[in-house]
């Protein structure tokens, strides 16, 4: 089958929009017509070789939705018509992580989704008689790609597959994130109000945090925070050194939850020092530069501080997703203001422009 | 009232004994003749000028045991004759750290405890016209001391006082924080076997532990962990740079929880490498150098592993001592093996020694 998709053939240029060639399903995968993808800024560091899990050439996306078109051989739970989210992260429900009750972390499929081929070590993806790789086991800015079934959750038919895309990373993420950490009436920190930190923001709301306070370097994206929750601003460019004064100022010495969203490690430790001393916690969401360590006196810990992370909001993908698409149906989060573009396959190198930029919160390309 | 006492003058000098002058307590405090006092590593770094919070001269001791002599006005639940347990982290049960449900820390009388005086300002020591200073809000090693009642807990009268006194720190500390992180089947590692590792170890072993790994750079205590319920020994001085590994091949990839207990920088980021991937949890129990932080890579915190600290065990100490006790006196809890060394008031100085000499688990001075 043939399909348009974008392609990183090489690292610093723009992606190339071509037609590959999309071998049928294998044992245990499907074939999905994707319907919509959202950029996020994963796939950017895949195009800027920054990612330690990319094989070029390759097809980038890895939050979009679709639909089963075939099945392979040993897939059980899934249909030709069905609705899915391809999950970067799997649920295969039998291995010791899937098992324990203590992560959503599944590993079963890593060491090849990491070397950007499927569970049988080949590609679906070709061009003439040249591989192209998978990226995250998804690829889901191709028209159509394949996933295995246990990295493939299926949804409610009812949901709008254009908008439900973002489930597949940043809404997730942060919501789930959001959900976990927070009690009632906490008071939290959100630092970085991209696409990640809006939807901590809008999740705390939804967990009844009391103070939700968010640190960006711009008073741009403040206005979105605001509308998804957010009680307080701070400017992290005037505040200067003050940040973490400015947020305790607020919190009576210290937030219950500090979130971080940016990667930039001194701002994890900005984080981690804005929390309430004898409880607070430090949650790491930003993905730092390759080998950076962060730095924390011990004393902080011992006195009661925690510091944790969170990845793809601590949600098990194929058991969990549902319950959070039902938050979205039924009007208790939003997906349509962090939208801010939708976009063609062929406008694509724009999204990353304007992620580039910051001008965007999500841009979302549409194959339909 | 006459009573004698360990005294440190200045630092890096043998403690003095010697009769000082105990003023009667005051408004919220009381008087208490201490029976016996274990001697522990932060006496040490009040000697040697490493604590933060010495103000020489001093009467050092923070585990011991005693009676109430006296009381003050406004002390309520407390009577002569009543047993207790001085503690430096006190539990006013109306502050908002006691009242939260979040941490068992209580900083009431934090400002005054730490210049080394009562909550009034002044101390209750003196040598004629000089005022000696309390330390850590306990002084232990004086026969007779005054602490205020937030800071005391009422022990049942058949416990032995010149054993229980150690649940005034170590016990209670490494106890504690295994109880609080330990589930039931866990594979759980212990960086270093002093006097809070070993009852780490027994701590595990009442919580459930499936498999207690001790590390440390001599065989020498490996005996009396194991007695205390140890299963598996890691030699840190042989091992070298493959001591991660070691715990990791011991434990299918990694253990559910890891404590650190030697204060030691780069063993604290040993403690947090040997943790399971997806959800261990690395506790720090030791106290680091002055100034000092342990970096680690935030990626191994957003796939699941936890950074946790404890202090006094997470126990809030009038409230969670007694079940503790209880633990002991139903033989649930050993304390004898720890005890390696009983001295009198005059031999304390060769109690300190044999700490620094790591000869000694525990040392008990008796005062009776």
């Amino acid at each position: 089958m043939r399909s348009p998709a974008a392609i990183c053939f090489e690292i610093h240029r723009p992606l190339a929009i071509e037609e590959v060639q999309v071998a049928p399903p294998g044992h245990g995968e499907a074939l999905v017509e994707i319907v919509a993808s959202g950029l996020c800024h994963t796939d950017l560091t895949a195009l800027d070789g920054v990612n330690a899990t990319s094989v070029y050439p390759l097809i980038p996306g890895h939050e979009g939705a679709g639909r089963v078109v075939e099945v392979g051989e040993g897939v059980y739970d899934l249909n030709p018509g069905d609705h899915v989210i391809p999950l970067y992260g799997p649920e295969c429900r039998n291995c010791r992580m899937c098992m324990s009750g203590r992560t959503n972390l599944c590993w079963t499929i890593k060491p090849t989704r990491d070397r950007g081929v499927m569970p049988d070590g080949t590609s679906r993806f070709s061009i003439g008689s040249q591989p192209v790789h998978h990226f995250m086991g998804t690829s889901t800015l191709s028209r159509y790609t394949v996933v295995p079934e246990i990295a493939l959750a299926k949804i409610r038919k009812d949901a709008p597959l254009d908008k439900v895309c973002l489930f597949g990373c940043g809404v997730t993420t942060g919501v789930g994130a959001a959900l976990a950490e927070i009690r009632e009436g906490d008071a939290v920190a959100v630092f970085g109000l991209g696409g990640i930190g809006i939807n901590v923001v809008q999740g705390a709301r939804l967990a009844g945090a009391g103070r939700i306070i968010g640190i960006d370097v711009t008073d741009g994206k403040s206005g979105m925070a605001r509308s998804y929750g957010m009680t307080d601003f701070v400017n992290a460019s005037r505040e200067g050194d003050k940040v973490v004064q400015a947020v305790r100022d607020l919190t009576n010495g210290g937030v219950d939850v500090a979130f971080e969203c940016t990667g930039i490690v001194p701002v994890m430790r900005q984080a981690f020092d804005c929390c309430q001393p004898a409880w607070g916690t430090a949650v790491l969401l930003g993905v730092e530069p390759p080998g950076a360590e962060m730095g924390f006196p011990p004393v902080g810990v011992r006195y009661g501080r925690t510091i944790r992370g969170s990845y793809f909001g601590g949600v098990k993908g194929r058991s969990g997703l549902g319950k959070l698409i039902d938050s979205y149906m039924d009007g208790r989060l939003d997906l349509e203001r962090q939208i801010t573009h939708c976009l063609t396959l062929d406008e694509v190198n724009r999204g990353f422009d304007l992620m580039r930029a910051g001008t965007s919160v999500r841009s979302v390309v549409h194959f339909e």
